[in-house]
């Protein structure tokens, strides 16, 4: 099924700071060239890469030229003449964001035509970039839009993205200041709200009285790779939980916005998030698990230690894997706890989000023996990979014995539509230029999802080493006793049925 | 996926008054051979066949032995052992029902062992044989179960309806007669209940705050064949509505038993046809079409018009559709409408369920232009053919515009289970034998749809003839009108998607 056309989004200067860099490389290249492909670029879009290293157009061409391999590949013809079109649009400026000199230059290029500046740069540069486009004057929409996005992390614990805010909010307003979560790029993660609000089957079942609990995993097969120095002084919990994994929470738990705009939406985000139950360091101590993973295999090749990973601490107390029982104290929530996990090196590349619902009452199943008693329904939101959607209810097996068996009701992205090629920076870029913000974070909602993982911080500073868990297996242990406690079970990460 | 064994039921004599008629041989037969295969009956087990035509064992045998081919075919070696293991077990007696000696005769052949006297006889002859069985002591349990099994029609409207159950009763208690409704027997039916009350999706959205409407379908493609003497004096009403389509809508809008006995559930189900709302005869008149087919084609053969069946009046007024719009006066269904509809010679061959559920909000899809609007999400229970359940959603279409696009999430029993070649008899029978007539109609289920459709037969005794429609459509007009006037409309017949 064809999507419907849009427009192409208005002429804009896209002002790419570290344009050199892995991120530009990988993530919005292939999405630009998808873009161009789409007709959804103005004829005047121009791209203007900025980075301390000496050079001129064609070696950023040429650099850029190797965008990710796996999207599209050599044959692709109609590919690689959008990718013609696309670069004699890309220029290069050479400068160091921390001088003047650079923004003078990018003042001239701009001029009165509309901006967006990338931020494409190690964090800790956000505040002083931003401090210097608002210095030079590039912040001023009289003439045009001027936006700014940036990419997490904003800020490693409640402070300092308090203090990351309130930076960038001295340079520019709220509305100018688009904080992407790729994760919001997804099809399926997108899909949340449409399947809530567009489904009474679905959102009229969406409240504690018919919910047991939720359980978000965030399961990687990957390790830390080359990312041991950036990794080791975030870990698993800064790394995915307040963004990432709180987004689909949020989603999951938001309250219908009364109509589809940014703000209203951002606000019903916010709001959920801001309920998230902020626990005392024993509660979270009672409620959180660290883990992280040993020495082992996984994928049939040998895996070191976190430990012996080049570029972490040899006594690190990193963790690489987390899972933590929150609470959202609102109306609809009350007594549903929302389990989340995230971890690298674990049995499978899994993103998902499993609604598990109340059990049927028994009294009517009394005669049935316990174990052909039906196992309760359950709502899976795949975000990735086998993109989808299932719903776990159960039928009368056909036969003289009146017994329930669980059956999977599914529906599968790939059946309907082809999503392969889209890297989910397509939307977040074409938003950025149309200035639509619905699927970007707003400050609120930023503090909002540190205040609730800072008690987990706080918790864990000064504690022992995490759990250790192999690689390949689903976690430590401790995160399986977190749910039994409750008389519950994690969804064995990658399975494709709950049992 | 195997069904879990089951024992054989006790041993039983099963006395089948007609045994060399249509019914026994088409349905019981098959079934029975079925039942031999899967071990259902004891070793004991023994059929007497009783018939007005002269003849022995070995004439029934023989006449037996031309069961419905399409079941097993000539190949099948186990079926063929089957049924020899079950024709050695078949008697026949010659008599005549309204006569005193056959019952001596049954009586010896009972003894003091469990007996089914099954009446696949015209339904007139079901009072007097039930009295004889009486005056003979042959519903006297005090030595051996004795049960009376019968088939629709239990009457042709209330009064006779009363005046049945009533002769019934005078010879036999209610838990001896096993009222057969051959719809019940179906998988997919008796999987209403289990898909209602073991699934909190479905369960926890079962009333008027989600429901619009509920569409009860039963459209068959064949004529009247040679029935014409039986239907002209029946019509689609009497035959197929107070009877099958009200066991659908019982189980479809009953209240959870407290408990799965067969007095708990027939006592839910007969409340519910109780609470369906007594129109006045005006009120039936604007709550119900009437339709009678005209010559035409259907499946690429000439039709002859209804009137031109063989043994139909040149004028007969009777119905051979019928739509109906009913109302159940229950908290739980308060202004819900059950359309219900079923004729001959429609489009398609379609059994089903088809519950709407309310739409979503607008106000939130206020900015999407109508005709992007996400449709009603329903659930549909196909009953026959693809027997199965699917539940139709909204989901994100994939791409820069959010737009919800209708998917449907399918379960098929032929995906998972092998359920042909069951008549939906074995079922039927083995609870015959075993005594457990939840699946049998009670007394008061049956009368209260007969008062809930004399409005009906009181409306059009002196009415017009009917519609006209044409062989291979979907029915007259003024049944979409019916729905129209709602604001509402059909599924089409046999269509895979409600629009």
């Amino acid at each position: 099924m064809e999507a419907p056309r849009v427009p192409p989004a208005p002429p804009c200067l896209l002002v790419l700071f570290g344009a050199t860099g892995d991120l530009t490389r990988r993530l919005l290249m292939p999405a630009l060239i998808n873009m161009t492909r789409a007709g959804l670029l103005d004829e005047k879009f121009r791209i203007l890469g900025i980075g301390i290293e000496p050079g001129d157009d064609a070696m950023l061409r040429e650099r850029l030229a190797s965008f990710h391999p796996e999207k599209g590949g050599e044959g692709d013809t109609e590919r690689g003449a959008a990718w013609t079109q696309l670069s004699e649009r890309i220029h290069y400026v050479q400068g160091d964001f921390t001088q003047d000199a650079i923004y003078e230059r990018v003042k001239q290029e701009v001029g009165d035509g509309n901006a967006a500046f990338y931020l494409a740069t190690p964090p800790a540069l956000f505040a002083p970039i931003a401090a210097k486009l608002g210095a030079h004057g590039l912040t001023d929409e009289a003439k045009g839009f001027r936006r700014i996005a940036i990419e997490k992390p904003f800020g490693h614990d409640l402070q300092s993205a308090r203090a990351l805010n309130a930076a960038l909010l001295e340079s520019a307003a709220e509305s100018q200041i688009y904080r992407i979560d790729h994760f919001l790029g997804k099809e399926t993660v997108q899909n949340i709200m449409t399947a809530r609000f567009a489904n009474m089957m679905i959102e009229g079942l969406w409240s504690s009285d018919k919910i047991d609990h939720v359980q978000i995993t965030a399961a990687e097969t990957v390790g830390i790779g080359t990312r041991g120095a950036f990794y080791d002084v975030t870990g698993a919990l800064r790394d995915m939980v307040p963004n990432h994994l709180f987004q689909l929470l949020a989603m999951i738990a938001m309250e219908p916005p009364t109509s589809f705009d940014a703000e209203s939406i951002r606000t019903e985000k916010g709001k959920v998030l801001k309920a998230i139950r902020h626990y005392s360091v024993e509660e979270a101590r009672d409620n959180g698990v660290r883990g992280q993973f040993t020495a082992g295999t996984a994928e049939g090749a040998a895996v070191p230690a976190y430990t012996e990973t080049p570029h972490v601490a040899a006594d690190s107390r990193t963790e690489t894997y987390v899972a933590l029982k929150l609470l959202v104290d609102t109306w609809r929530w009350a007594g549903v706890p929302f389990y989340l996990r995230t971890g690298k090196l674990l049995a499978a590349r899994d993103t998902e989000i499993v609604v598990t619902f109340k059990p049927v009452p028994f009294a009517q199943f009394a005669s049935i023996p316990a174990e052909h008693r039906p196992p309760p329904n359950r709502l899976v939101i795949q975000v990735q990979p086998n993109e989808g959607l299932s719903m776990q209810i159960s039928i009368k097996r056909p036969g003289l014995v009146v017994e329930a068996v669980p059956v999977a009701l599914d529906f599968r992205y790939a059946a309907m539509f082809d999503i392969s090629g889209l890297t989910g920076y397509e939307t977040l870029l074409y938003d950025l230029f149309v200035g639509d913000q619905t699927l970007f974070q707003r400050a609120d909602g930023i503090e909002a999802g540190w205040a609730a993982v800072q008690p987990f911080l706080d918790a864990w500073a000064d504690a022992p080493a995490p759990d250790p868990y192999a690689p390949g297996s689903s976690g430590p242990e401790a995160a399986d006793a977190l749910l039994a406690r409750d008389g519950r079970q994690w969804c064995p990460v990658g399975a494709a049925r709950c049992p």
